[in-house]
């Protein structure tokens, strides 16, 4: 604490994302990142960037990338917005068009980084508590009196659950007069996109990463789809921060990423196989886990708990989440999806725990 | 306009950076790139970080850059920030320091994202008039009342006008209640850095950037140095806002291009050497150069207009950057320092304008 800090800075209570460990050997399982490389043309695509040019700034716009991305889900490129991973993108969605007299909606265990924004944008909220199962009640947000927006995770994080596309239709057309954030970070592992809706609903923004589906975490892409009139919002917020959020090296690999779709459906087919056969692995050592359409599972094993199972994964080097709080979940794990042989080890260690 | 739009958005008026055109062949002299391409160095070392490692997040704090960083300039790693370019960098001082009641302080003509931070973030703003001959006069910001700090850049842009370190530190002396941020993009062609007296005063911050004397505007890197006090207020603005502002490939790359001493020695004296030979074609032409301690200069020709100027330049295929407010900077064009042959080109295209 200091007295030249600004007056927010005293009540940030920044986000804490998972362990990025610097030592090697570890089943990292902990952070939802694909197992698997991203695909050679991503690679190639980079190195051909790597070059005297780094010494110009990028397209401001970053033009070529959000063309991709209209290609690939039939928009026009004034529907997308681009930023330095799906966190900036979101930042700019709360400050451009979730910041208003009524409170934002987002479910009680969902991303834990809303919470974060809301806070450092002075954004008043209110926490709608998922059902008994974890499941989202649309109806709860129907009825929960005038909002300022309302966003939540489609898988949802951390449980992974789904929301029907019918459940999202019935919200947007029961919430006309404020912005709808479907945040689709985990969207490819078997959920439906809202993407097809955004014709109809010119309040709905869906949010997509090349972190988790496209496996480039550490190039820091992630992007916006929406009516063009929420796009100019976060274009002017954008280029009121940064001009260039976007460097070469990730406009290009990005394109390449978005282009290869050969890559990208078998990537998404191996890690929902092992997926079902991890789920498969855990029930049978007692588990109860809940129905994951993401790349990770959230489990629960009555009699152990969360904390010591996660320490004790640890001991035997693989690497979960788990989170303390609110409550409810503090006996759950949440474990990413690895290749087989870390699913293999993830299971070895547990027997070995369990023993 | 949207009904959608946060009310801020509303009231926006974004920066505008120069231009960054997608033709070919064009004599590029607008956006004070390095002429030169980055170290070797650092292709080496991206290229060595462009692999399936991507697919992982990078270090959330950078820490390997932080490090090199702080071994640079002789300081702690806790007095290093690193961020997505200075622009976000100066956002997140914005936002994280230079929020208070009482207004923010900067010259009249500087970097224009300046009072667009300030737009952005709700901070009321004093702009503080430069002397007749572009110098900034140490007393007026010690004699404008109470202050929620003072930015400037220096060299300034763009004039490119150095202030001398006895000044900068008079200014500090004067005002020790609130942040003095220092913006140092260009200092390293011939300006004295404020980097030493950080040790002396806590509200000092200095910014600098990769993207001009690192030949890396392509990678978009900037950090800030200062009191630890400071750098934790930035920190937790930066955690509450995107976890991994760099990605792997900048960190790797930055982290050899600070390293790179033998380089960016050689390169900041060609650009100085260069840009004493532009000065003398220019004045030779009939120009008034301001005196510039950057990579760059601002120059007015007696007789002739800026903007038509400008114009009859990129006619010849060569871009510059003309300003028309405020009023008195528009006789001037900047023109960045480029290659000797660039330097010719501009020359050659000056004479057949002016025959």
């Amino acid at each position: 604490m200091s007295r030249y800090w600004s007056e927010i800075v005293r009540t940030l209570t920044p986000y804490v994302p998972g362990e990025q460990p610097k030592i090697d050997g570890l089943v990292k399982l902990n952070t939802n990142e694909c197992p698997y490389g991203p695909s050679e043309k991503v690679l190639a695509a980079i190195a051909g960037q790597n070059s005297e040019a780094l010494r110009l700034y990028p397209d401001p716009q970053a033009s070529a990338l959000k063309a991709a991305i209209a290609r690939r889900h039939g928009l026009a490129e004034n529907q997308v917005f681009v930023g330095n991973g799906s966190d900036e993108v979101l930042a700019h969605i709360f400050m451009g068009l979730l910041r208003h007299e009524a409170p934002l909606l987002f479910p009680d265990i969902s991303y834990s980084f809303y919470p974060v924004y809301a806070k450092l944008y002075g954004i008043a909220t209110r926490a709608i508590p998922l059902a008994g199962d974890f499941s989202l009640r649309v109806d709860d947000y129907l009825q929960a009196g005038p909002n300022g927006g309302i966003i939540f995770a489609n898988p949802n994080a951390p449980t992974g659950m789904p929301l029907p596309l019918a459940e999202i239709r019935r919200l947007l057309q029961g919430n006309p007069d404020s912005v709808v954030v479907v945040d689709e970070a985990y969207v490819d592992f078997g959920a439906e996109s809202a993407v097809g809706l955004i014709a109809e609903f010119p309040q709905l923004l869906v949010v997509h990463t090349l972190s988790k589906s496209r496996a480039l975490a550490g190039l820091r892409v992630g992007y916006a789809m929406g009516h063009a009139d929420l796009i100019e919002a976060l274009t002017r917020v954008k280029d009121s921060f940064n001009s260039y959020p976007l460097d070469r090296l990730a406009i290009a690999g990005a394109v390449a990423a978005i282009e290869d779709e050969v890559w990208f459906e078998a990537t998404c087919r191996k890690v929902i196989a092992t997926r079902e056969r991890m789920v498969a692995g855990l029930q049978a050592r007692g588990f109860q886990v809940l129905p994951s359409a993401a790349n990770f599972v959230f489990a629960q094993r009555p009699g152990s708990e969360g904390a010591a199972l996660a320490a004790g994964l640890r001991e035997h080097k693989v690497l979960v989440r788990h989170f303390r709080a609110p409550e409810r979940i503090a006996p759950f794990l949440r474990i990413s999806v690895g290749t087989e042989a870390q699913t293999d080890a993830l299971l070895a260690a547990l027997d070995a725990i369990l023993a």
